[in-house]
């Protein structure tokens, strides 16, 4: 880190596809302009992840040389361990804000549950920590982070600026499109929607089954408010996240069970 | 299954603690006096999964003998692999409702976000299936899950006779004390609590570091409505959970960005 900390926001990154995805240097880029910047990173590949921790075996960490002056670690955790880890062993205090993607691929809807990216970042609101998940809605190998990139710097800078709610962290989600076509930013609720699974069944050598797990998104939220709205209409989508899941609304109908 | 499906509810058991687990036995020892059970569960621990899902392998599912006339799967995926591939490979139909657990140790407040058992639950809930996760509150190898299967049996009862709101499940969690102590059930919602980490740093005989997560458990929230409360005056918390993740009372504070 260059001698400019004591004055510059400490910046945490991390994401779910790893170490060397390139949507992590994208936004590593993105954030020494606006910081110093810290990456802590799974070693491999992380996605679907969920909030997992790893309390049945060690983790192992260990110092990488990454892009520019940042400080880089690789920890063979999950997304969630690395936020702990980052914090505890590595940082030794909170850093300003953390982000957490770019991820390549969509975050939105009900996508959010099983994401590494959400999860790194909603263990960094648990920490108190101002923390955005980025996720480009583009699966092909060769995606174009330029356009997330520039939307991760302005929606930073106002986390930076505004803070966040106790309690709340964002799931910003980019379309796949140039920057030129995208509208603008919109804020969103979690659209209802869910996957369909079908699992691929196949006989290895041995004639002994094995299952893929694919599936197929459905939408069932006509509403103009919702995240996947936004982004089958051109908008980045931010989503405000929180991490109390008491349904508040069936406390009423509960207490009137026979118990 | 015996001849009397039609009439009586199906009934899927999983959990994250693995099939041989005492908490998988007890749960379906109780349910079997309710319905039709079938039991998928991991073939390994899975605590502290999350709501992780298996994407980069294929699963592999067997057929094991279980207890009494239920049909029994050990799948090599998470618990949410469990909860999708039952569905998909093994029932052909939703189940009447699903159970998970009874976990070896507390999901309550903030746990319940790194939980596989309950993240089990979600994935059921996603699925429009009256879902409930069960957690004891000991730790103990010899724990006693009598009290908490007699109480998983009055809650299952109750949620196949009124049902629960559409994208709501349960987190119930037990105390650790005998049926007698136990004062009776609360309504809840999740506690504002949070684990603080420390990572346990040792040498490996190569002198290279490795780390062991641990952590404290704070509870920084006095209120009387919570499910630690509960749990600590010795009665039985449910806690109704959603799946929509969204801060909804975020979105005007973010509405007010200039973005």
């Amino acid at each position: 880190m260059s001698k400019t900390t004591a004055n510059r926001p400490i910046i945490l990154v991390t994401n779910d596809d790893g170490i060397t995805a390139p949507g992590l240097r994208a936004l590593v880029e993105e954030m020494q302009t606006l910081g110093e910047v810290v990456v802590v990173a799974p070693d491999s590949p992380q996605s679907g992840m969920g909030h997992a921790i790893t309390i049945n075996k060690p983790l192992r960490l260990d110092k990488v040389s990454y892009h520019g002056e940042s400080l880089g670690y690789q920890c063979s955790g999950t997304p969630v361990d690395c936020v702990k880890i980052a914090i505890d062993k590595i940082l030794h205090r909170k850093p300003d804000i953390l982000v957490s993607g770019i991820n390549h691929g969509s975050n939105s809807s009900i996508n959010v549950i099983y994401s590494g990216t959400m999860s790194a970042a909603m263990e960094g609101a648990i920490e108190s920590i101002p923390s955005i998940g980025f996720s480009l809605n583009n699966y092909e190998l060769n995606a174009d982070f330029v356009p997330a990139q520039k939307f991760a710097g302005i929606i930073a800078v106002n986390v930076l600026k505004h803070g966040l709610p106790q309690g709340t962290l964002l799931n910003v989600n980019i379309p796949k499109l140039s920057e030129k076509e995208i509208k603008g930013i919109k804020i969103c609720r979690q659209a209802i929607a869910k996957w369909e699974e079908e699992f691929d069944e196949r006989k290895d050598p041995y004639n002994r089954s094995y299952y893929w797990l694919t599936g197929k998104f459905k939408n069932y939220d006509h509403g103009e408010d919702t995240d996947e709205w936004a982004l089958a209409n051109g908008y980045v989508s931010i989503c405000p996240v929180q991490f109390d899941f008491t349904a508040h609304h069936a406390i009423p109908f509960l207490n009137n069970w026979e118990l």
